[in-house]
């Protein structure tokens, strides 16, 4: 088997069983967390279309604009076969005269999520193929993480841990959301992050009832719950960990959902057992807030795969009825968003260790920080 | 006509014309600057799928997981259609709905750019229409600016060319590409910005000759060329400016390609008369690098268009013989790239007046400045 231009021979190799497994002649991956996994082949989404092929004879082709071929070659060889094309001819010829290369014309070709709708429509104008939905084609390989990979995920947990420590001894009532995001950019800084997984989300007061709040200009006030979402990277691999923190003596009902929150969060690892489903883990947590009668202020599914990319397979949602393997690793992260007053998350990455147990990677207290000062 | 969700009433109604005259019965737009422009949606792009559909008729729908329902009806307002999904559920059952409300179905519906591939595959299973490819569809709306977007642009330029003066004062010999891009952040946050249109891009030495260079650690000595281009946000629009200064003394070489490359510029930017198209002004500057015999060494286009998008029509591009029209704005940024030597680049950005003639909307000076401390 002749694999010019991929770097992890193993995965392109334990590709090409998947895809005759799941009778795919090949796999297009645009720019994409699954492209970095096959080739460490990280490419900028824009409206130059680039992208990776790999058939399931292990046969390859690169394709890139002319201005990226450079830094494509230096991450792939030059040995490679490349399909390149020019600003003012547009990708559809070079596209075309690569599948004809690999033999894929009126063949079954999956189509991962880096490719834009855009894209597949002129694509399918060029190469008369069959295009599937490939947005899980890697999952197989991907979530199954091996040793290195999972050294790597700890060590990005344990930065995220000593962030959130410094970051709970940092917060004052009186500063604003922005104020706490910016420190939290310094102390990944400080702790050896190697970039962030995605931007902090500091939500406070009515905002935490958001799950992606995006503002930051919130004065933390007496009263407010403020949660804390963020995670880095490290040797590519994602950390993702969720504390909420009380500003002033919090009430009795915060103090009551803050304890369901938790005990749901505790239940949901707990869940992970031999044999068990994403749909057991999501069930477990799910429960506890359910019987505390908080069921309808928790809308979202329990959690999500973690790994180059900050949501993959496997998902902690009602439906999933895949059993966890070894080596998958996700977040468990229970919340009740109550709207125009405020949220409570508690997130751990969580690990399937070999006897089907769970590992959390997060080993920050969970425990209620109230902020006096 | 009935505008439930859009807040942009004017550019519906434009919207609707556009479709008819293109022969479509609807536009369809997942998260991207599209959907900014039409409704200061501004949606994160993930594996949840959102967007709005905007049909001929000026009827629409947004459709929402359920996570994001609240986020969404905070722009949109609650009197809007909305096709909401629940995370165990899957989208497509809604988006039939939708689809089906508004009358879609065995329809010709253009997809946009801020659409993956996987979904277009799911949403053809679902609603059987003709899909074609509408990455332009709302170009003939957006790449005419207003007053007021040029208002905006006009303030975002002024903000990058402080910033680009400011940095010019704080580089020295020894710093690491990565201080001069934390500087530029800090002067941004000094002059205003309102975020950044792209992660700066520091590039010295052999790094220059990659348009889209991202290394950071690279120290700056003498004999180099560093290529800073950068841009902010303000109100939602962008600003795009290169630089390129010498670390000590150039050599004669050196000097020879500056010029050549600052003669393109001035060249490209004189070019923007009345009825010229963006491969006129391409031509033009070209023109000027290969006469000087650098010509195989200015791989990419002179341009692009600039607004919410920091990539957008009008491209100044050979094969683009449509006329500039008052309200383009487009950057011009010619180089000449030496493959692990240097690359120099200068680019501003230029706006069509009323009359044809070009405005440029950066004024930071475009002569070589040299650093000698």
């Amino acid at each position: 088997m002749e694999v010019p231009i991929v770097l992890h021979v193993e995965r392109v190799e334990k590709l090409t069983k998947e895809l005759s497994s799941q009778g795919l002649d090949a796999l297009y991956l645009g720019p994409s967390t699954d492209a970095e996994y096959m080739a460490e082949l990280v490419l900028f989404s824009d409206e130059r279309v680039k992208g990776l092929m790999i058939a399931s004879s292990g046969e390859c082709f690169a394709m890139t604009p002319l201005l990226y071929e450079e830094e494509m070659r230096a991450v792939l060889g030059s040995s490679a076969r490349f399909q390149i094309w020019a600003d003012h001819e547009g990708f559809t010829n070079t596209f075309k005269a690569g599948c004809e290369a690999l033999g894929l014309v009126g063949k079954k070709i999956a189509i991962n999520d880096g490719v834009r709708a855009v894209d597949l429509i002129d694509m399918k104008s060029a190469v008369n193929a069959e295009y599937v939905n490939g947005a899980e084609t890697l999952s197989p390989l991907r979530k199954r993480k091996d040793d290195d990979e999972l050294a790597r995920m700890r060590k990005a947990s344990a930065i995220a841990d000593a962030v959130m420590e410094g970051i709970s001894k940092f917060i004052r009532r009186g500063m604003t959301e922005r104020e706490i995001a910016d420190k939290l950019l310094e102390l990944y800084d400080e702790n050896g992050a190697q970039g962030l997984s995605f931007s902090p989300i500091v939500a406070s007061g009515p905002g935490g009832s958001m799950p992606h709040y995006t503002g930051c200009s919130r004065v933390l006030e007496d009263g407010d719950f403020v949660v804390i979402d963020t995670g880095c990277r490290y040797k590519g691999y994602c950390s993702d960990t969720t504390r909420t923190f009380a500003i002033g003596e919090p009430d009795e009902e915060m103090r009551k959902i803050y304890g369901v929150v938790l005990e749901a969060q505790k239940a949901g690892e707990a869940a992970v057992v031999r044999g068990a489903t994403g749909q057991d883990v999501d069930r477990a947590a799910r429960r506890v807030i359910e019987d505390a009668g908080y069921g309808r202020y928790f809308l979202n599914r329990l959690g999500h795969g973690v790994g180059i990319a900050i949501h993959e397979a496997p998902y902690i949602i009602e439906g999933n009825d895949v059993p966890l393997e070894p080596g998958n690793v996700f977040s468990v992260e229970p919340g009740i968003y109550i709207a125009g007053k405020y949220g409570v998350r508690i997130e751990n990455l969580v690990a399937v260790r070999p006897d089907g147990t769970g590992e959390a990677l997060n080993s920050f207290t969970r425990d209620l920080i109230v902020i006096n000062d």
